[in-house]
C-alpha cells in the first residue's frame, strides 16, 4: 500500500479526513444524525431488501435467487465507505463488527480469479462483460473501489484492499488497448481507478481509467430511449464534450472521473472539455437549489434553459455528484465558484434528500409539489440513501485545504482544523459559526511556526458585503483572488480572525429564457434556498399565491417549527380568489377583468426542511404580484 | 353477418362510412395526401420493419427471428383498417391487392386453435397469456378486430372476419368470470369487442368487453416505474375513477371502450365515471393543441395544471383517442362540446403528427421546440403512423350524424352527405365552405321528402358570432341547444343555408395555476391554434421575444409559404436583448435594469403546419410584453 492523497497537478491539496472535525452546529447535527440513524438504517435495508443475501447466495452460503435491481452490489460498497468514512473520524465497534461481516461476505462472494458481480454470479453466470452498456458490472466494481480505498484509510487493514485489487487486476488483463474496447454505460469505475492507483501506486489502474474515458463516443453503445447515445455520454468523445448531457448522475460521475484523470495527468484537452460543460451546466441547466436533472425521461439534463419546478428530476445521487466533480475542479483551478455551488447544492439540493428524522429519503427532489410527495424509508433503487450516507460521513474533507502556501477555508462551520503545510509545518484552527443561519465566522490559530503562510477564507457568492478583522482591528480592503480573501501573516497561536457576511433575505429572479418559472422569483438566505410549505399556509392553495416583492423580508428563528429549529423568512403576498369564470383552463383575454385577491402573510423555509411534516404541497418559486417580462 | 350501426344508446346514431364524401378544401387535401402518399408509406414500412415477415415467419413460410416490438402486429391491423376505410369510399385496386395479400399472411399465421400473435408464436412459444401487464397481447387482438370491421364494412368479404372471430372466440374461452381473470395492461380490445359485436351481432364479445372492463382497479397489475397502477388506470376501479391519469393513449382506448359499453348497455355509472374524467381533463390536463399527457416519464398525465410547453408529450396516438373517446360522448349525449374537442384536437394536436410531405410524423407534439426536432419516416414504435392513415381515412364519419329528427353536422369542410333519418326518409345535402381559413359555410338541400325536420349545426366554441341565413333570409335568434343551431323546416331541395361564423384571430390565456405558461398567451383564429417558428423570423432566438398583445392581428394568406398556402396572422412584439449582466442563470432582483428591447414583426402560422421547413425552433405560448400576474 502506497497511500498518496498528494494529488500530482492540484492547485489545492486535500486535507486527510481526520484534519477536519466538524465539533458543532449545523452539519454537526446531520453528521450525528447519520452516524446514529442513518448508517444503522442503511445496513437494516441492506439485509432486508436483499443486497446481502445476493452475496450469500454467490458465496454459496445460502440459497436462492437473486434479489433486487441489477446494480444491487453497489449499495453495498457505498455503506461500506460511509462506515469507513465514519471510522476513520468516529471509531465505532459496532460498525465496525457490521462492516467486517460484510466484508467477509464480499470476500467470500469474489471467485477465484477476481471476478465480483452477485448479479452475474448468481442470475447470469456465464454471460459476464456480455452487457458493458447496462449491465453495471463496472460501476459496481467502482463502487467497491471507492469503498476500499475508504476503509483501508480508516483500519489499515488489507482484507477490503486484497479483494478489490484482485477484482481491478482482472478487469486490467480483460479490457484496453489490445484486449476488450468498451466501457461501462454508468460512469463510476473511472474516478474509482485513479482513487485505488492513488491508494496502491498501481500505474496500470491509471491507465485503465484513461483508457475507459476515452471509449467513450465511439457510437459502440446502444444507447436508451429518445435520448440515444447522449444518454450516457457516449454522443461524442469526452475531450469533444460541449455540451453536460444525458443521465445526469452517469455526467457527474464521468466528469468526477475525468477531472481526476486531469489530477494525475495534466491532459490539457480534458480540463477545457470539463469547462466547456461546466459553463453550459450553470449558464442553462442548474437549478436554484444545485439540483441537476431536468428531466424524468431518462432521469437525464434537458435543453438549455428547460428547468420545470414540478417534473425536474433533481436525482439525490446527480446533486451528490455534481458535489465531488466541482471538488475536483476546485483542487485543479482553485476557483472559489466552485465551491460556491458545492455550498449550494449540499444545503439545498443535497439536503433535501434526507429526512430530520435520518431514515426517510427523497431520490428525486422537485422544487414544486402539489401535495402527496413523501420521502420513502426505502427504494426498489436504492442508490440515494447510501450515497448520503457517505457524504456526510466524509464531510469534514470539503471545508479545507492546504498548499505550501498556507490553507484555504471553503466552507464554514464550528469545526477544528489541522494540516501540514509541507516541510513539517504544522497548523491548526478552531471555526466557530453558527452558519448558515448567522453570517458571523470566528476562526482562531491554534499552532502554527511563526513562519507566514497565508489564510484564504471563500467569500460566498451570496454574501453583498463582508467585514473581516483580525483580533479585533478590522482590515480594510483585505486581498482578495478567485473568491477568496488572502490573509498572509506570521500567525501566532491566539490569532483570531473574525468575518461577518451580510446575510439578509433577497429575492432570485430566474433569467427570462426560463420558461418555466417565467413571471416568479425565490428567495434566498445565506446558502439556503427557501420555500412556502402548506402547512404554514392553512387553508390557502400554493398555486394561488403571489409575492409583493416590495415589502420588506423580517427574519424570525423558529425553534418550535421543525426539530432542529430553523430560521423563516416573512413575506406579504396575494391569494388569487378563483372565480367562475377564471376557472376555465383556456380563455379569451379581452373576456375578463382583474382576479381579486386579498393579502396574506407568508412564511418560508428552508427548502431542504421540507416535507417533513407529512406530504404538503410546496413551492420555491413564486409569482409575482406584478412582472414586468424581462423587466 | 348481422353488421349493426346502431348504437342502442345513442342520442345520435353514427353514419355508413360512405354517407359523408369530403370532396374538397382542408380536409379533402389532407385525404387525398394519404390516399396517394400515405398509405402506401405504411405498407412499405411494415415490410421494412419486419412487420409483415413477423407474420410469414409465424406461418412457416420464411425462416428467421422476432422482428421490433411485442405489439408489431398491431401496426399492420392498422395500416388494414385504413384500407378498409379508404376502400369503403375510394375502391383502389392497389391497395385491395396489398391488402389481400396482407390478409393472406395474418390467416396463414393464425394456429389452429385461433390464438394470432407473432411475438408469442415466434419470440416466446408456449409463453401466450403470461405476461397481460405488458405482453399486449389482447391490443393486438384489439386491433385485429377494429380492422376487421372497417375491412369487412368495406368489402363484404369474410376471410378477415373468420380470422378475428376464430381468435375473439378463443379470447372468449379462455377469460371470463369463470376462467381467467385479467385484462390487458394497454386497454385497446374493449372497444375493438364492442365493435366485433356490432358486426357479428355476438354477444359473448359485448359481454367480454364488459368483462375485462371491470378487471382494472383490483391491484393486479404490476404498474410502472414512478406511476405505479395508474400507469395502466388499474389504481381504481372504472366505474369509480375520477380523474384522467397515466398513461394517455391507454385513458383515451379505455374510455373510448367504456364509452362504447354504455352505448350497448346504458350502465350509468360508466357514463357519470366518463363525465368526472372528462372534467378533470378539460380543467386542468388538456393542452391547448388538444394534446394530452403531460409527461414523458409513462407517456401519461401529469397533475392538474402541469402542462410544460416543452417537456409534453401529447403523443399523436393519445390525441386520436381522445377523438375516438370524444366521438362516442358526443354520440351518447348530443353535446356540442364534445365536437368543440374533436375539432381541436384534429385541426391541431392530430394533424401536427403529419408532415406536409405526407410520410413523415411525430410521435410527440410538444408546444415549444428549441430547434432540432424533426417529423421521421419511421419510429421503433410505429403506432402513430397507421393510427394517422385511419384517422384520415375514415374522417368523414365525424363530420354528421342522425336520429329520427333529423341531421346533425358537427364538423364544417366541403361535402356531400346522405342519411336515412329513418322509415326510409332518404336525405342528401352539400356543404361548401373554405373552413377553416374562412368563416363562411353554405348548406344546401339537395334531396328531401318535404315532411319536416330538424338541421342542426353546431356553433364552435371559438366563435363569437354567427349569423344564419336561409335562402338569403337572415334568422333573428336562431334556436339553439346543447352547442347547436336547431332549423326546424320541412326542408325543399334548392333550399340553402348559409352560416357566416366570426374568424377574427384572437388571444388565448391560460389558467393561473398553469405553471408553466405563467406570463404568456397563444393565438388562436378559427379552430387552428397558432405558433411563431424561427423560420419566418430569422436571426432572433424565439425565446427572447414577446407579444404586443394591445396591437391588432392582421391575417394575410400565403400561398408561398407552404405548399398547400396557410393564413398567417401578424403581430407586434419585442425581442428582448440580452447583455452579460442578464446572461446569470439566476440573480438579484434588485441589481439590474429594466432589459432593452426592440420591436419586431412577428408572423404566426398554423401550429399543425410548424417543422416543415426544416427543425425549426418555434412556440406556442408566448410571453407577454407587460403582465400582471392573475390580472
Amino acid at each position: 500500500m502506497a497511500d498518496n492523497l498528494h494529488f500530482k497537478y492540484a492547485r489545492w491539496q486535500k486535507l486527510p479526513l481526520p484534519a477536519v472535525s466538524l465539533t458543532g452546529g449545523f452539519w454537526s447535527q446531520w453528521q450525528d444524525l447519520n452516524r446514529r440513524v442513518t448508517l444503522h438504517h442503511g445496513y437494516r435495508i441492506l439485509e432486508e431488501a436483499g443486497n446481502l443475501q445476493n452475496f450469500r447466495i454467490a458465496a454459496g452460503l445460502s440459497e436462492g435467487s437473486y434479489q433486487g435491481q441489477i446494480f444491487n452490489d453497489s449499495d453495498v460498497y457505498k455503506w461500506l465507505e460511509a462506515v469507513g468514512y465514519e471510522l476513520h473520524t468516529h471509531p465505532n465497534a459496532e460498525l465496525q463488527r457490521q462492516a467486517d461481516e460484510v466484508i467477509d461476505l464480499v470476500a467470500a462472494a469474489q471467485q477465484s480469479d477476481g471476478y465480483l458481480n452477485t448479479y452475474y454470479q448468481v442470475a447470469e453466470p456465464g454471460r459476464r462483460w456480455t452487457d458493458l452498456d447496462f449491465g453495471h458490472e463496472l460501476y459496481c466494481a467502482g463502487h467497491l473501489f471507492q469503498g476500499t480505498a475508504a476503509y483501508t484509510r480508516a483500519t489499515h487493514t488489507t482484507k477490503l484492499l486484497g479483494i478489490a485489487t484482485r477484482f481491478a487486476d482482472l478487469i486490467c488483463d480483460t479490457f484496453g488497448p489490445d484486449k476488450r474496447q468498451s466501457a461501462c454505460g454508468h460512469p463510476e469505475v473511472e474516478m474509482a481507478l485513479v482513487e485505488l492507483y492513488r491508494l496502491t501506486g498501481k500505474v496500470s489502474y491509471l491507465e485503465l481509467a484513461k483508457f475507459f474515458i476515452g471509449q467513450r463516443g465511439q457510437g459502440r453503445m446502444r444507447g436508451w430511449g429518445w435520448l440515444g447515445a447522449s444518454y450516457h455520454q457516449d454522443r461524442v468523445p469526452v475531450r469533444e464534450a460541449v455540451e453536460i448531457e444525458g443521465h445526469a448522475v452517469r455526467a457527474m460521475y464521468l466528469n468526477a472521473g475525468v477531472a481526476d484523470l486531469y489530477l494525475e495527468t495534466k491532459e490539457a484537452t480534458l480540463l477545457t472539455a470539463l469547462e466547456r460543460q461546466w459553463e453550459d451546466l450553470v449558464s442553462g441547466k442548474l437549478f436554484l437549489t444545485g439540483g441537476v436533472g431536468a428531466r424524468y425521461e431518462g432521469e437525464a439534463f434537458g435543453a438549455p434553459y428547460e428547468l420545470p419546478s414540478d417534473q425536474c428530476y433533481c436525482e439525490t445521487c446527480a446533486a451528490i455528484g455534481s458535489v465531488m466533480w466541482n471538488w475536483r475542479m476546485l483542487l485543479i483551478t482553485g476557483e472559489g465558484r466552485f465551491a460556491d455551488l458545492i455550498e449550494r447544492t449540499l444545503y439545498n439540493g443535497i439536503l433535501s434528500g434526507l429526512a430530520l428524522d435520518g431514515q426517510h429519503f427523497f431520490y428525486i427532489n422537485p422544487l414544486l409539489s402539489r401535495g402527496g410527495y413523501a420521502r420513502q424509508r426505502w427504494y426498489p433503487v436504492f442508490c440515494c440513501p447510501p450515497n448520503i450516507m457517505r457524504l456526510l460521513a466524509s464531510l469534514g474533507q470539503y471545508f479545507a485545504t492546504r498548499d505550501e502556501a498556507g490553507l484555504q477555508i471553503h466552507l464554514y462551520n464550528t469545526a477544528t482544523l489541522q494540516a501540514d503545510l509541507g516541510s513539517e509545518r504544522a497548523v491548526a484552527l478552531k471555526m466557530q459559526t453558527d452558519y448558515p443561519w448567522h453570517g458571523q465566522v470566528a476562526i482562531s490559530i491554534e499552532e502554527t511556526d511563526g513562519l507566514p503562510w497565508t489564510l484564504r477564507l471563500r467569500v460566498p457568492e451570496w454574501t453583498q458585503s463582508v467585514t473581516v478583522t483580525l483580533n479585533q482591528q478590522v482590515i480594510e480592503k483585505p486581498q482578495t483572488d478567485l473568491g477568496y480573501l488572502m490573509l498572509e501573516r506570521a500567525w501566532q497561536a491566539g490569532d483570531v480572525v473574525e468575518l461577518a457576511f451580510s446575510i439578509e433575505p433577497f429575492i432570485v429572479e430566474p433569467h427570462p429564457r426560463v420558461d418555466a418559472v417565467r413571471g416568479s422569483v425565490a428567495i434566498q438566505r445565506g446558502p439556503l434556498v427557501y420555500c412556502l410549505e402548506a402547512a404554514d399556509h392553512p387553508g390557502v392553495d400554493l398555486m394561488d399565491i403571489q409575492l409583493d416583492e416590495a415589502a420588506p423580508l423580517p427574519t424570525q428563528w423558529r425553534e418550535d417549527l421543525l426539530p432542529t429549529g430553523i430560521m423563516t423568512v416573512r413575506m406579504k403576498g396575494y391569494v388569487l380568489q378563483m372565480d367562475e369564470q377564471r376557472n376555465h383552463l383556456y380563455r379569451r383575454l379581452d373576456s375578463h377583468g382583474k382576479l381579486s385577491r386579498r393579502p396574506i402573510q407568508l412564511t418560508a423555509i428552508p427548502y431542504y426542511a421540507w416535507a417533513n411534516r407529512g406530504a404538503q404541497a410546496m413551492r420555491v418559486w413564486i409569482p409575482r404580484a406584478v412582472t414586468l417580462s424581462g423587466g
